[in-house]
């Protein structure tokens, strides 16, 4: 099977997420860079790709594949040989799609609410409870180990790792030791700093 | 591998959709129910099971899942002879991840503010962009065929089938009918319609 992959990609953006892993992953791609500043995101030649007009997404063959959370999913066990998906059979794979799945479905509306001060909404309705929720199940997890699955470092840690990264720099996110560490942990490896290096130059060529 | 789950479940809320995926594959499971008005899921005897305080919730040997989305990838490849998860290697694989997580990550995050009469946050915040957004990516993808991934009906289509039921009952989603015909497609399974008439003696049970 051809693993090539075309990769839609904004520097500065949640895409970057899914930069590192391509990297960490050692993946056959290619980089199709798009200028956020500049509206590419929602002008038509990108809505016929994603009509949800976001970054990141991916093609792999005729298919397809948009949010975050799945496009690591899908990268991880495509390029399984990295290592960093447990297997189907493997008893982290339960938690290893648990938290990718909550950094979509609850971390990231915990923070929009967060980000526009905005309430929760009330217990029934919303889909992370309230922001201290999302918070002290993140750093209950984060006592399991180094790594966000205990000794084993897996994509898991590339999505949260990149996004703790930047929401304690935009002081979203309490910058606790045990957070600071489990950023610094993730985002001193070669890959997340090669990417962040690259991005930096791509920023430098957009105009907006 | 002993495949058993413990499945935690509140009648009449969002676990309902976890319930019909048991039942459509035919799973090995121990149903703990929970009374959602009576505010079990907020004490702390659950929040040591699931410190989210939300259900549904799986146990599966040692390892907690939560998160709809996620539970659903777990089940249907645990449980793989039922044919509702396309396998890895599978061209549908990348689409049934990303619509699978496009539920939790854009559609409930949409509804949430719509059921709120709140406004999306803005464009470069917002995971869903705005509920036209997600109405035309879904109701691009349903002309695909009778279900999500085209001809094939997978676990995507219990989540989706069962969620655009609730919706269009609330008004919330428009009862357009492409998606009436959808939901009466999913919803007409014997597995489905067990599992409403089972839901249903269980709430008459309870006692807020």
């Amino acid at each position: 099977m051809d693993r090539k992959i075309v990769f839609y990609h904004a520097p500065n953006s949640r895409s970057g997420g899914t930069f590192a892993l391509l990297e960490e992953l050692g993946a056959d791609y290619e980089l199709h860079l798009l200028n956020l500043k500049a509206g590419e995101l929602r002008r038509p030649d990108y809505r016929a790709i994603n009509p949800m007009g976001k970054v990141p997404a991916i093609r792999h063959g005729d298919a397809l594949i948009t949010e975050q959370p799945a496009i690591f999913m899908y990268l991880a066990d495509l390029y399984a040989e990295a290592g960093l998906a447990p297997a189907i059979d493997d008893p982290l794979r339960g938690p290893y799609l648990r938290w990718l799945v909550f950094y979509g479905s609850c971390f990231e509306p915990a923070l929009v609410d967060r980000s526009l001060n905005r309430d929760p909404a009330p217990p029934s309705t919303s889909p992370y409870g309230t922001w201290d929720d999302v918070m002290q199940a993140l750093q209950l997890q984060l006592t399991n180990g180094p790594y966000m699955l205990g000794e084993r470092f897996s994509a898991a840690d590339v999505l949260w790792g990149g996004a703790l990264h930047w929401t304690t720099l935009f002081k979203l996110v309490p910058e606790t030791p045990q957070i600071r560490a489990y950023i610094d942990r993730v985002i001193t490896r070669p890959a997340m700093q090669r990417v962040a290096a690259r991005d930096a130059e791509f920023v430098a060529l957009q105009v907006a």
